[in-house]
C-alpha cells in the first residue's frame, strides 16, 4: 500500500537571513511528501543562483491531488516582497512580508490545504524596529489560532530522532522560574504534551519522565519544596487518569542514557535543565515542535545567521530533520 | 623510562553500603599504581567470599616504594569496624569508622605517604543521626584540610574522559542559585578551576567555557541581567591576567559537541545546568574530583546502593573511572 504524501508548507523567513538558502539547498533532494515554500520566487532564485544550484522552480497550484517533490525541483508559493532584499540586511519594510507568510501558511494549515508547517528562522528585533510587537513564532502562531497554552518541545537525539524534551517554562531569566512552577500550569502543560504525544507523535500510551525543579528532585524537601508542594501532587493526580507519568526525578538521574531508553518524552522544569542535554545528542539538528496548536509546525532549532546568508557554509540538518519530523506528524494524524 | 607509580588510597566508606564491594571487585584487575584500601579487612574478606571472589588480602606497609598492584589481589589498610556490619543495615555505631577512613587517607595524602585519594559513597543521613555534623566528603574534606573554598567538577564523556564540568554552586534549591552567583565567590571559583587545570590536570593554559546563568546567557538583558552585572565583567577581570575564558555563553550552545571539543572545561552557573549533560554522555562512569583542595581527591559519582551491597549487581565502572583520574592526576603532580 502507498503512504499517504503529506503537503508540507515551509515558510522561508527572514529574507535577509539563511532562510531562503535552506529553502533552496534542500531542495536538490527529494522527499517523500511535497514540499511548498512560502516567498518571494526572485529571491529564491537569487539564492540558487548565488550557490550555483541547478534548480528549477514551479509555481505551486493548489491541488487535490499531492505529489511528492523530486530532487533539483522547488515549488514556491509566491509572495513578493515589499522591498528588495539583501544577503545580511535586515529592513524593517519588509517585516510585514515575514509575517504574511505565516499567516498564509496557518490558513492553509487550519483549512486542510496543508498537512504541517515547518518554520525557517525569522528576526525577532527587526519585526518589533518595524512597530509590529512580536515575541516569536511559538506566541504568533498560538495567537493566530487561537490558542491559550502552548508547550515547547525539542526534538533530537542521533538519527533516530528519539530524543523529545519538553518544557515548563520557557525564556524566562532563572530566577523567576520557580514562581513559574504552578500546579494549574504545569497540569495544563502535562495535558498538552501527554495529548500531543497520542495524536500526533503515535503512542497510544506515552511513558513521560518528569524532572523535578531542585537539584536531586529537592531531595525530599532538603534542596527545595516544589517537588513535594507541587510537582508530585500534580503528577499524581494525572496518573489517577492513567497518564504513565514518572517523577519528579533528579534531573540528571532522568537524562542518563539508560533512564531515557525507556522513555518516550520527558519534561524539564526549564529551558537549560532540558535543553542543554538535548543539543548535545543531536549535532546541530535539533527539531522545534510546538504542541498544543490546532495545526502541526516544526522548526529549525537555530537563528538567521545573517552574515551566511547568500554564500556561507550552511548546515541543513535541522531543516532537513524538521521536515522529516512534519512528515511523520501529518501521517500520524490523518491515520 | 619507568612511569611513576603513584599510591592511591581509597577509602571503602559506608560498610553496609556497596563500597566494600565495589573494593574487591575491581582488585580483579592490575592497576600502574599501588592501590591502598582503607576499612576493615574482615568486612572486606566477607563481602569477596559472598561474591566467591578469588582475591588474596595484603597488610598494607608503609614502604618507601611503591609497587604496582596485581590482579587478584587487594592491599588493605585495617581498620576495624566498631560494630558488625551487615549489608545493608546501617548502624550509627559505624559512624565513626567512617569518618576514621576519611581522616586516615587524608593525613596520608597531606604527608605525601599517599599521591591521591579515592572516595567510595558514604552515608549522610546516619553520620548526622550519630549526632556528627556532615554534609558531604567535599565539606568534610575542606575541613579536615582547613580549605576555605573547593570546587566540585565532574569528569565524564565517553572512555576519553574529557568532559570536565564544574560548578560555579552546588547543591542549592533553585530559588536560592541566582543570589548566590556573586562577583566574589564566582572569581574564586574560576582561579580554583585555572589553577587545578594548570597543577592537576596539566593544561598549561586552559581553554575554560563558562556558561551564563539564564537561557541565552540572558539575551543581552532581556531575560535576566546577571551575566551583564556580575559574571560578564568577571570574566573580563580574570582574562586581563591572561586567562582563557569564553563565555558567557548560553548552556545549550556550549554543550553542543564542536563547542566542547574545543574546551578543556566547563564551568556551568548551577547543578542542573552541567550535570544532566555530563551524566548522560557518561554512562555512569562519571567522577567527582574535588578541586581547591591541597591534596587530590576523586570520588565515584553515585550513592551507597544499599540494597545491592553484598550480592547486587554492581557497576564498577564509576570507581574504575575514579582510579584512573586519581592516578593521572597524581602523576601530573609529580612531573
Amino acid at each position: 500500500m502507498n503512504q499517504y504524501i503529506p503537503r508540507i508548507v515551509i515558510t522561508s523567513g527572514e529574507p535577509a537571513g539563511i532562510g531562503p538558502d535552506i529553502c533552496v539547498l534542500i531542495a536538490q533532494q527529494s522527499f517523500d511528501a511535497e514540499l511548498v515554500v512560502i516567498g518571494d520566487i526572485s529571491l529564491l532564485k537569487a539564492r540558487a543562483q548565488m550557490r550555483r544550484l541547478d534548480l528549477s522552480f514551479t509555481d505551486y497550484q493548489p491541488t487535490a491531488t499531492h505529489a511528492a517533490s523530486t530532487a533539483g525541483n522547488l515549488q514556491v508559493l509566491d509572495t513578493p516582497l515589499s522591498k528588495a532584499s539583501f544577503p545580511g540586511k535586515l529592513d524593517i519594510n519588509n517585516s510585514e512580508y515575514v509575517l504574511s507568510l505565516l499567516n498564509r501558511a496557518t490558513d492553509g494549515c487550519c483549512n486542510g490545504e496543508f498537512d504541517a508547517m515547518v518554520t525557517a528562522p525569522v528576526h525577532k528585533g527587526i519585526i518589533n524596529e518595524a512597530g509590529i510587537a512580536f515575541s516569536g513564532h511559538t506566541e504568533y502562531l498560538a495567537e493566530l489560532t487561537n490558542t491559550k497554552q502552548v508547550v515547547m518541545m525539542l526534538v533530537g537525539g542521533q538519527e533516530d530522532r528519539s530524543m523529545r524534551v519538553a518544557l515548563a517554562t520557557t525564556h524566562l531569566a532563572l530566577k523567576d522560574v520557580p514562581a513559574a512552577i504552578q500546579a494549574d500550569s504545569l497540569e495544563k502543560t502535562i495535558r498538552i504534551l501527554h495529548a500531543d504525544l497520542v495524536t500526533k507523535f503515535g503512542f497510544s500510551n506515552p511513558r513521560i519522565l518528569v524532572a523535578g525543579l531542585n537539584p536531586h528532585a529537592g531531595e525530599d524537601g532538603y534542596l527545595g519544596r516544589e517537588e513535594i508542594d507541587i510537582i508530585n501532587p500534580t503528577l499524581h493526580k494525572l496518573r489517577q487518569e492513567g497518564m504513565m507519568l514518572i517523577g519528579a526525578l533528579p534531573a540528571d538521574t532522568l537524562f542518563a542514557k539508560h533512564h531515557l531508553i525507556s522513555a518516550d518524552a520527558v519534561l524539564a522544569m526549564y529551558h537549560d535543565q532540558g535543553l542543554p542535554v538535548l543539543k548535545h545528542a543531536s549535532f546541530g539538528q535539533g527539531v522545534n515542535v510546538t504542541l498544543g496548536l490546532p495545526i502541526t509546525r516544526t522548526s529549525v532549532d537555530h537563528g538567521t545567521a545573517l552574515d551566511l546568508a547568500g554564500s556561507g557554509n550552511i548546515e541543513i540538518g535541522s531543516m532537513l530533520a524538521a521536515v522529516q519530523l512534519a512528515i511523520t506528524l501529518a501521517r500520524h494524524q490523518t491515520t
